[in-house]
């Protein structure tokens, strides 16, 4: 592969991008403004760092209008920085080639359909009726079972299972150990001993989502788990069955919702927050890292909980108060209406 | 494979219930109370739900005698719906045939023992000394290691790994990503540098025990980890070396148990609730979501910790206070004595 | 293999510890001193459980000069009981022997590099351009992609996914499920749809390093994750992209650190803690099960969030409180200044 190399003026051209300097300088790569060397590409998306400028050694830098004015270098003005160096910098990553074909170690049941242009890897399953789309790429030792549907341009990029009945859109990334369609946690009781309630759904995840390594989302009970469009879920975290989650949403690291929750579009699910069952989230929602949602929220905004972290002495004895907190609020409110 | 169909009378038969209305009712599939198409099973089981009993098109619904009054269709009359329907439901799931034999690929260590009834997937790895039970199924990319001992009618379903030293009893139900016996976390410092604490235990889970998607549990330093019968592990849950979990226990999706806590029999471990090291908590404790218990809990009953979740700017308000509160407590408490 | 077997002489020479009593006993085991039998060595560490001391059948127990008046048998005084106890247990370890060589099922890459006494396993596939140092164990259903390094001494046990750009030291341990290398989570939203910054950067793991089952390391977005030499991950770990983390720290199981956080040497994160994005933790620094830091800390000591466990009724009323907690400082403070 012949490293990608552009100058200034091309890249201002095809992201149309005002250009304030010298058009033919050659670009081949990207970095942060610390780090970038000669004929490297760099971005000043928050101007907490503009200090950085004066002594980056980028050929070029993207950046706001508003934090152009002492900069000396070429720049390319953006009104969003950051999103404009993301479309740049993809042109400087080189991704393998994986070539059409199945690999002949993989073992495809008969009743399976792979697409012509698809990529089926080293000791890659796939199962009863299942479908890849077109230019898919099936990573190595993934395991697809029976039922699924693989859309077109997905990429599984290593170990991934798609348990059963699975149904993926369009240009769907999966990263390493992501489970996807496990039995739903569903038990009854009977006489003193779990049952296991059968989970007869499957999972339906929209177009351009993206599901993180050693995340799992488990299939429906009866309805299916849904992804719509563009969700976007980061690694180790756990949806539970009969899910529903709006387009455009993320969610970052162990995070978790769980069973029937459904939360609304465009919202931000903090590290490590968790959703519980059968509550409702609208459009819009904010939720901060370690926060737990114990109702329904039914106003966009940013929620939290949880309390600050002090030094562990400090926070013994206020933790300690905490059990009395009803107690002391009753004095209080009792001290008030004496006075 | 012909699709299971059954009439209401049949069922009503099968399982002990009431039949109120037409016996003779074909019943092909389950479904929800709000999708149900005609020719399914329905049920209630939370009263809270019973207005969609008038508008669903469930050709049969299993509820409680409560819930019975309106009623209009042909209905199952059971003490606890939900189990019924459970059970009713398995007839219904169409599991795929998992053929005796080990597949072609699979590398066998020649002193391993595989019974003749049991199924080895593609891609899977029996290490030494293990055996594998009559009807076990071992689902494609698993890794059995050293000497574990897989009982009969278990199923690994795909890419479930058991590192060594570890038993399974009977009807044992693991999830894909599953980690079975890895290191337990044992550290000794020694000089400012950490040295490994020999991890020689092993696992032991008993008969009729689920182990969720990319769930881990570590085996033990000294002596093993142990799950008794029938306990039910969620996805992405952490156990760590020497705890032992009592029967009938469930936790749910990324709960965590450090190394050597005890938990007892039929407890329930809600999400992402955390369980520190050396603790032990008695039999039927509840623990709520996101909690941590931070001392053994020796009396029954339903537990908590954390902080209700409100808008960010009630939150940091009420937060900075928390920093106060042993002050603010104080203020209190000398205000009370002063009056 | 014979199984190992010491004398008491031996073993107190070996590691220089003093022998009280009989010189010549076998020992040929370790166990804990409750459950220990003759011929097995056991440690007390914690002086909580000397009363054990008089009951057990331990041949030989190491322990501290403190703890060893009353003890009547014969035993070895350590400084540090623990750490004397893990180096000796260490002997009698015994671990398979991974004989040198490329299973014939692997998928190895005409271009990449594997040294003559390493070890690759069943279905390892091993990318373009990676490197497999001497003494290495690539253990099975393992995936290296391309432009990886793995040093010499190490051993990804089972089911290890390194994605891309990861460069491991010497003597590396990583269990199985374990992502390293995996995407970062960039996005940067585009007319309201998101895209996805491309994860250029890569993953440096330092000497000595151990990494727990189903721990994810997101590789770097433009420079590289990195984890200094002797880092201790127990399972379930999230690290996204550009984390540093320094030498000799050690986070248990579910702790989370997000982008950019920097933590320094010698630190000990809690189960479940999280660490939010670009903070900067200092040297020696111990955060406690489940807290959340949310800011830099820049001195050492011990840090904690949270609320302590209670019964469930009493946490309800305590809680409702915290959500009128500044309300009720400002009444006390008013009422002060009153007075």
């Amino acid at each position: 592969m012949t490293p990608p190399s552009f100058t200034s003026g091309e890249l201002a051209d095809r992201f149309g991008l005002e250009l304030r300097g010298d058009a033919g300088l050659r670009i081949d790569g990207v970095a942060t403004l610390a780090r970038a060397e000669a004929g490297q590409l760099a971005f000043l998306a928050n101007s907490r760092y503009r200090a950085q400028l004066a002594d980056s050694r980028a050929s070029l830098v993207v950046l706001r209008a508003d934090d152009a004015g002492d900069a000396t270098g070429t720049l390319l003005v953006a009104k969003d920085p950051y999103t404009a160096f993301a479309k740049m910098a993809a042109l400087f990553e080189q991704k393998p080639v994986r070539e059409p074909g199945v690999h002949p170690s993989a073992v495809v049941d008969p009743s399976a359909r792979i697409a012509p242009g698809a990529h089926v890897g080293p000791f890659v399953v796939v199962g009863a009726r299942s479908i890849v789309g077109e230019g898919s790429v099936i990573g190595p030792g993934s395991v697809i079972g029976d039922d699924c549907v693989i859309g077109e341009g997905c990429e599984l990029v290593a170990r991934v299972t798609l348990v059963t009945r699975v149904r993926l859109g369009q240009r769907v990334l999966i990263h390493p150990g992501a489970v996807i369609g496990a039995d739903g946690f569903g038990l009854a009781m009977d006489s003193g001993h779990w049952i296991k309630v059968p989970q007869l759904g499957g999972v339906v995840v929209g177009d351009d989502c993206e599901i993180g390594a050693n995340t799992t989302i488990d299939r429906g009970a009866l309805d299916d788990t849904v992804l719509e469009e563009d969700v976007r879920l980061d690694n180790q975290i756990q949806i539970g069955h009969n899910v529903r989650i709006g387009a455009h949403t993320a969610m970052a690291g162990c995070s978790a919702a769980a069973g029937s929750a459904r939360i609304g579009r465009y919202c931000l699910i903090g590290g490590a927050a968790g959703v519980l069952g059968h509550l409702e989230i609208c459009d819009r929602v904010v939720v901060t890292a370690m926060s737990l949602v114990t109702s329904s929220i039914t106003e966009p905004g940013e929620y939290s909980s949880g309390t600050p972290l002090t030094d562990n002495r400090t926070w013994r004895k206020n933790a300690a108060r905490f059990k009395q907190l009803d107690a002391l609020a009753r004095r209080v409110l009792a001290a008030d209406k004496e006075t």
